[in-house]
């Protein structure tokens, strides 16, 4: 298989927020929303918004805008959110029981069905609902369920150990949460999950804050 | 003050994952790293990772690449990372625990010093060392420990009244992890941070990887 090419990155980044607001438009019983509304309500530039919408497939009606049902069907549809995705959670700490618990998930198609730890003490206990199995469940648990895509919060120095072992037993998509680059076959997809990129954007807009105050 | 315009965000959250590569460049005892070497690690194209990283000021030698340790102190002055930045959590949950855990922010120079929390049952206990607080004692201790943040993980309804009692407080940065687009004064930085992001790249992933399986 060629190297996937996914266009837009920071795009489909948004999509997200564009959802939010249209359904609360849709709440508010709104049959449309105005591109110019999206983009003030997320300080965006009216021609963003736009351009990233277009990616939907969707292009707003002059005057009117946005139609909001056929917006949120065609956002849904373009991030596989109209789709039920069952997971397996590797890594029951606090990280991964509060992804478990996030309603903004489960709203959107995600289910984690199953957790792995290596902890004793964990094992056999349950985390929002959700059962956890030891590490020598997995394969096996995995042969069950037929998840399609793992969850990766376990610590680091086992992300790669881990990786290997998911691939094995048929995982073609981690969403990997550790800082560890992990090595998967072509055929594999991986998010790479970095808590400090949004730490890094906050430090960059507080330099530049006191620099346009000395200015 | 006007609106802070910030440039380049993709690069800057490329930045960590370049700045855990130089860091093993040094820790290998290489002086000099080639722009090309990073490219590879992270599957992007070398003049990407020449243009991210011309935004800290640094430019490689030809033939040599990058010197390693201007690059990661230039990386890390960019980012704010060579300052100690005391931070006050506001939701001693489970993704509160996990951040306050996390060692990636600790190396970086984010010290979590105080926790806040409503539920009695929390009050008086620590996460990770960090005392955990009522929220009636929000004011004072912010006037105490003169945070240069604060880090939101509590639960979505109480998002907007809690950013207001920060501001009032005195804050003017925010972390928020909540899915509620806070309101606050122009002066007031937020970083919305939204775990659903990653989740919209890995299904727009999935779906491209159909498509050309069946092309």
């Amino acid at each position: 298989m060629k190297k996937l090419k996914i266009p837009a990155v920071p795009s489909i980044r948004r999509l997200p927020s564009y959802l939010h607001i249209v359904k609360q438009a849709q709440a508010d019983g709104n049959p449309y929303i105005s591109g110019t509304v999206i983009a003030e309500e997320l300080h965006l530039e009216p021609i963003q918004v736009r351009k990233d919408l277009a990616i939907t497939g969707i292009i707003g009606k002059p005057k009117k805008g946005y139609p909001v049902e056929e917006l949120i069907a065609a956002i849904e549809h373009f991030l596989r959110w109209d789709t039920l995705q069952k997971a397996v959670l590797i890594g029951a700490g606090n990280l991964g029981t509060a992804l478990t618990g996030y309603q903004g998930f489960r709203d959107h198609g995600l289910e984690i069905c199953a957790a792995f730890d290596s902890d004793k003490k964990k094992i056999g206990k349950k985390i929002h609902g959700i059962p956890i199995f030891g590490m020598n469940e997995l394969t096996e648990q995995i042969n069950v369920l037929h998840p399609a895509l793992a969850v990766l919060t376990a610590p680091s120095p086992s992300a790669q150990l881990i990786a290997d072992r998911l691939v094995e037993a048929g995982i073609d998509a981690i969403w990997n949460f550790t800082n560890v680059k992990i090595k998967v076959p072509d055929n594999v997809l991986v998010q790479q999950e970095d808590l400090t990129s949004g730490y890094a954007l906050l430090g960059v807009m507080m330099n530049t804050r006191i620099q346009q105050a000395s200015e």
